[in-house]
């Protein structure tokens, strides 16, 4: 194996801490207040650490809320951004680091990290995924946040039940609509376009409802009354999720991962929390990652790479923008449609 | 025993199912919308019910809520209503039935049965409570909901943690008080007015904070930086629980079991749903008797019984109002503050 140089090339937070501004990823007009490029040392790895030559990193909506100073962590100035990617381990300290040396893999970093936006980067060795050969560096470098959660969260849904998806013209959405097929629930989606409708019809949701739809109100009612889903994963969290979550019957779980809108929703009747026995709470893969089994972690993950080598599921890149020019392209990019920003390092 | 009459003085349900209109109990100026003197039928027990002849029931904010439409389960017109009482079992069928008849019982009826506001109502004989004779029919026929409830929810916060209160002041404040102070929990009280502070201290609240005061948000953030309060059991469901709610921290739940306000609460910082672990749910008593298992509810109503007879917990009535007076006099009574209304039959 070659040397190791002793610098590299990173975007870096150019904030530290929280931020109450965060602003939706589609109405991002320009990056350079949070992040910049620059060249700073190799990190090196601590105990049971390795380090990681990126091949690719992803743009996930959970990266745009933390370089805003909007995501459940605070931000680290100076410290590379980005939470996921893939590439070869390099170095390390540990017995598992040492064996992980030369292997490909896919990898998140802790916040606090050394982001994945980045030549190299840091990670646990416990925690990095080795490579089928038959995996694309596309699904590799989205192998871990979108299908953790979209395979967790589908598990929240009582067996032979229906749920509701916001957003459901993201990545996250077009995963979950397969394996709920697959998995005998019904995924209604809602989306604020007819096009990604179609598509998500095809991929195995149940029904998909236009939000923005003049009839939206009706729709809705109709497919509660025929489907009777008792879980709403929704990324929004907004005014019409809180007619959404009226509207749905007894023991529902109002399950929010995430926040697209800026006003705070209303609890609209919270008698029904009283007398349907209705919840309102939150998931982060962060606390399912902590709070999962060693065993279940391990087969869901086995399950994911499964699915991305067989072509069940595939990650839909809408563009490709190079670590060089992240702080001036990324923006435009984020402005396309229904699928994901990867970012090539090598 | 004496022969029973063929007909009885009840105060009837005029409107059946729900409505959208209940207003707080506070503010209710005349009944007669929804109630109204009647002489009935003589209700006949069926299988496993016992017939009970009435000595006193209660006015709790359920009855309140239930007689407009607004609680959990649809009125019947033309059914007595009260849900819970002291009496005397004068008949019943089946073997446990028969066992208890010339017992003095605290009771309650199902919301579709025969209420306790008349001179005798329908109850089901396996949930009846057999009274200690050193009990007051004062607490005896308040023996059940309030108790059972605070019971269940001190039950619902972590040994050695505090949590949250509001409408303080009310009967099933002073019920969780001393109960909480026992069982090593500490209470923060919330209130609307000075006045009942000091007794709520007395009782066994660790800190009592007036809503009302201008120091409020400051000595709230002071409490809850001292107590750490992670569970919020809440009657209000309105702007004021949002913001207390939003100002507790990690693994906080927010438990409503009542709504005196009309507006709807909002969810002020959905985020913290996700990173924080912070839930919001329901409780009621039907959902609790229904999911808790026999042994643990009679070990609990026992010690209810013996905290009442030993004088640890204490039922204030507020005012007295005679079975025949309940649709002229109750709103006057309802208007007197910190106490129960009783009302008395025999």
């Amino acid at each position: 194996m070659a040397a190791l140089p002793a610098k590299m090339q990173a975007v870096l937070l150019r904030q530290g801490g929280y931020s109450a501004d965060a602003i939706p990823a589609s109405e991002v007009r320009a990056v350079d207040r949070w992040l910049e490029q620059a060249e700073i040392d190799l990190p090196r790895p601590g105990p049971g650490q390795v380090l990681i030559k990126v091949i690719a990193s992803m743009v996930n909506p959970s990266d745009l809320a933390f370089i805003q100073g909007g995501y459940g962590q605070p931000r680290v100035a100076g410290a590379p951004a980005g939470f996921e990617g893939v590439g070869t381990v390099v170095d390390g300290r540990g017995f598992l680091a040492r064996r992980l040396r030369g292997q490909r893999v896919s990898f998140v970093v802790g916040p606090q990290g050394s982001g994945a936006w980045a030549e190299y980067a840091l990670a646990d060795a416990a925690t990095v995924i080795r490579l089928r050969r038959d995996l694309r560096d596309e699904d590799a470098a989205a192998l871990i946040v979108n299908p953790l959660t979209a395979a967790a969260m589908v598990d929240l849904v009582p067996e032979g039940g229906a749920f509701i998806a916001s957003g459901a013209a993201s990545q996250l959405g077009k995963l979950m609509a397969p394996l709920a097929r697959e998995r005998g629930k019904r995924m209604i989606g809602l989306v604020r376009r007819d096009a990604p409708a179609e598509s998500l019809r095809a991929l195995g949701a149940t029904a998909v409802l236009n939000e923005t739809s003049e009839n939206f109100a009706a729709e809705l009612a109709e497919t509660l009354k025929a489907e009777r889903p008792t879980v709403f994963l929704d990324c929004v969290a907004g005014s019409i999720s809180a007619r959404v979550f009226k509207a749905m019957g007894k023991d529902s779980r109002w399950v929010i991962y995430g926040k697209l809108t800026p006003e705070p929703p209303e609890i609209l009747e919270p008698g029904t929390l009283i007398f349907m026995r209705k919840k309102i709470e939150g998931f982060w893969l962060v606390t399912w990652l902590a709070q999962t089994g060693l065993l279940r972690k391990l087969r869901t993950i086995k399950q994911v790479q499964a699915r991305f080598a067989d072509g069940r599921w595939h990650t839909d890149i809408s563009a490709r923008v190079p670590l060089r020019q992240v702080v001036s392209d990324l923006p435009k990019a984020l402005q396309q449609c229904d699928g994901k920003v990867m970012i090539t390092v090598q």
